[in-house]
């Protein structure tokens, strides 16, 4: 095998925080959102997240109470379902779910002239438990979210957004950045399925502490 | 239902490869990468991968070429795997495994004390078809294929080494390079499981077209 300097997983992570710390310099951000943003870079090694990433004011003690009461976290990819850690989710009593690929949601979606991503998300609404909506794909999701706030249909804990593309994605941002619900926002084009699932990361490692 | 201007996920994929290639202007890629590098800024609204992506010289067209023979790509994360779009996989009657969740990769890492994800690649490296290798997460997993290489225990007819981070990341894929195995490697700390899946997507609609 050949040996670079540090291997185990573990101490690769811690390192790899220290260096994203270095770089970061004398940038400080509110306590429990630093560990949120500092993941989203450990994940993307991007940098521009640490200016792109907008916080409700609430939008970390409402996710946090959310994980600790068990609530059940809805994703629009299962990219982002997998990116999800399941060991902490299990300590939480959490759960996590994504609709998209299911057959009855594309079944309904064609009947419905809209899209498996929409539908999913109103299939969500229906779910009791379903109180951090985590979207890194689908622009259409993140409106279908807000049309159902809206409508006084749901009204989420947490709503990560940050999906990410060229089209309806800079513009459901800003849209949905009106509203009161609690919300981690990346604002631009950027964002992602990794992007979401290390936010929800993020925000269970806080609950856990 | 709020509208925007575009809804449907085609014409949405459509008209942001158009503002990807606008941002691109005159920039000009051998033609059978421009799609690959095109998938990963349209996952990653992140235009360091124009500069990043690098592509051994016959590295496309191997790839291609393994996918047409139904060939198993493996990847190093269930994140990768669940971003690469089976009816495609199916089309091509190809398939993907990931080993990094199975109890008994877990329960072999541990007797020898290695990682999970190296020593989901020395299990890969008995599987027959394994020849696609798309590696978006660990550097160990990128140095492992290094090693089974160099010992002449698989020869794959694609690595994809895009892992992300701060620790090996940048020498493993150094590393990799000097190898002559084809590869597609994003230079430097990016990378991720979405761009992993994103490049064998873009690889799979080349091998349709």
């Amino acid at each position: 095998m050949t040996h670079l300097d540090i291997q185990d997983p573990k101490s690769i992570e811690k390192r790899s925080f220290e260096i994203i710390g270095e770089i970061l310099g004398d940038r400080r951000f509110p306590p429990r959102q630093e560990g949120i943003v500092k993941r989203v870079i450990h994940t993307s090694a991007d940098f521009d997240y640490a200016d792109n990433l907008v916080f409700s004011e609430t939008a970390v003690e409402s996710g946090m109470e959310a994980l600790k009461s068990g609530c059940t976290v809805v994703t629009d990819t299962n990219m982002a379902l997998s990116g999800i850690n399941v060991r902490n989710l299990q300590k939480l009593g959490a759960e996590k779910v994504c609709y998209i690929a299911d057959p009855a949601i594309a079944a309904a979606a064609g009947e419905n002239g809209t899209t498996r991503a929409v539908q999913s998300m109103l299939h969500a609404s229906t779910v009791e438990k379903a109180q951090i909506f985590a979207i890194g794909n689908a622009p259409t999701a993140l409106i279908a979210l807000y049309d159902l706030i809206k409508a006084g249909k749901i009204s989420p804990k947490l709503v990560i957004g940050v999906p990410v593309g060229f089209v309806n994605v800079v513009e459901s941002k800003e849209m949905f950045m009106e509203l009161d619900t609690p919300y981690i926002i990346a604002k631009g084009r950027k964002g992602g399925s990794n992007v979401a699932a290390a936010i929800v990361n993020a925000l269970m490692l806080e609950a856990l502490k």
